[in-house]
């Protein structure tokens, strides 16, 4: 199974509203709620592929029950070392009539250092019937910025694959620890790059070549870089690569670089070449592009965006 | 005690976020949960002012869950009735900046006949130690119209007083029943005389006073109509009163209706005269509308508003 770590889950609340009344009263027209936050999304686009898929996590208070309760209704396997403060929320309210939607993201709440031995005690454990690990998203406040850096290593040490999706020092630090596959996006790469790399024309691929590298030569096995709607850059033990979807009308791009990252780690645990690694990991992030709800995908929309997408040796290497 | 029934309570989230961006990411500035809904409002008031209170409701989920915890650690006394469906949230957006505010508000869980007569048997058994009773706010789905009025009956044949305020159909119907009083505001009143009771000037003191009469005369001892700043105006059994607050600034009126009509609760239990009964409503209305959270007040603003509340025989009795 793919182990996927949820350190700081959170409930998504979605109300859809015909028309916000921003300094008023508003009766949702439809109302969701849901497990999301980086971690959830990756493991419930990995349940939806048919991967074995377990999540471990940090959850508290009744929206850490909440998320449980979702998962498991969901059917996907989770385990959570509980903790005192309770599980965040976010908010979005989509507005249908103007096309926009606000989101409102609540802080994590405070992880106790017993806490998270706790959990880290879980981990050590589920490390030897896993096949790939996956670490995505934000830190909870009171984790150490090397948090990911040490999963990392005693994944490592028991011989899985890491994959990396986080950003600022505790991606730095997590690179450093050895990870198969780093996977930020631009924005990200930029962070750590400590520069722009764009121009006003778009994405500088030279500039965004060089970032990568310089990533990978810090400890990463390979970089997978997120370009939005322009596909990838990945640099690779197999040398670099471009990837780019067909040109298609993107409905909802939250979510699509966790759809990357499930599509990658279950190209590790298939043995997938880079080559099909990547054109899996283009279609389904663009399939979940083009799905309304952010995090969903049409699989038929998945398979037929994969003969589209163009994967090339990049330059650069 | 004050039996206080909440049969669609709510958990209100509220956000504050220093200017909001309507179509972007926001990370609110502070995040508060609690139990809310008009039930639980006059409830918590009731508590605050150290009247014995004691809640019976149907609740649900882990919304429900998180509405039973919020009211057990504020020390209010509390029983619910399970239901299947999910107890709503209220979300409300406050932009500090800007000086508004959003409220998204979920419409109720459906509530079952038989989850509704479990809640029935608890509420029959509750009125033998029950000094009054309080039916305030919305109907969740599921619930028949005439559901205020059965309990309004229950409650009269054990010789227990009742306060109802509620809309439409279901306050028309209550009042038929013969509560203790009926506290409508100036909107619900509006809607059960089936015109406009208001002038460009205000409110209508004439037609309001005529309104008030003929629901007294529909069947409620009293009728106490809310009047937002510009106070309220009663017809009991001893005869029309019309009270007024001192000029104040109000902070967040949101709430006040509610604290009136715990204020007339408590009046009724420690057998105020009405010219103190009004007093103490319009004082305490007041205080909480002065107050920046909705549905909290000071008590040394309350005590202070005490002496400047006019109260006077009304005209048109």
């Amino acid at each position: 199974v793919i182990l996927v770590v949820a350190l700081n889950p959170a409930l998504d609340v979605t109300h859809r509203v015909d028309g916000v009344d921003w300094a008023g009263v508003n009766r949702p027209r439809e109302v969701h709620s849901r497990p999301g936050g980086k971690g959830l999304n990756v493991a419930a686009t990995l349940h939806t592929l048919g991967a074995g898929v377990r999540v471990l996590g940090l959850a508290g208070g009744v929206t850490g029950e909440s998320v449980a309760a979702g998962l498991e209704g969901a059917g996907v396997p989770a385990e959570f070392s509980r903790i005192a403060g309770q599980t965040r929320r976010t908010f979005t309210v989509v507005d249908s009539r103007r096309g926009e939607a606000a989101l409102f993201s609540e802080p994590g709440p405070r992880v106790a250092p017993g806490e998270y031995a706790r959990f880290s005690v879980m981990y050590r454990e589920s490390l030897r019937e896993s096949a790939a690990v996956v670490l995505s998203g934000s830190l909870p406040p009171g984790l150490a910025p090397g948090t990911y850096a040490e999963l990392t290593q005693a994944a490592r040490a028991a011989g899985v694959p890491v994959l990396v999706d986080a950003h600022g020092d505790a991606m730095a630090r997590a690179v450093a620890a050895g990870p198969a596959i780093a996977k930020p996006n631009l924005a990200e790469l930029e962070t750590l790059a400590g520069h722009s790399l764009s121009t006003p024309a778009g994405p500088d691929l030279q500039a965004i070549a060089a970032a990568a590298q310089r990533l990978r030569a810090a400890g990463a096995g390979a970089v997978v870089v997120t370009l939005g709607a322009a596909g990838l850059w990945a640099v690779t033990a197999d040398g670099c690569w471009r990837a780019s979807p067909p040109p298609v009308v993107a409905a909802n791009p939250t979510g699509a670089g966790d759809a990357v990252a499930a599509a990658l780690a279950h190209g590790v645990v298939l043995g997938r070449p880079w080559r099909e690694r990547l054109r899996h990991a283009v279609a389904l992030g663009t399939a979940c592009a083009q799905a309304p709800v952010a995090g969903e995908f049409s699989p038929g929309a998945y398979r037929r965006l994969l003969p589209g997408v163009a994967v090339d040796r990049g330059g650069g290497c």
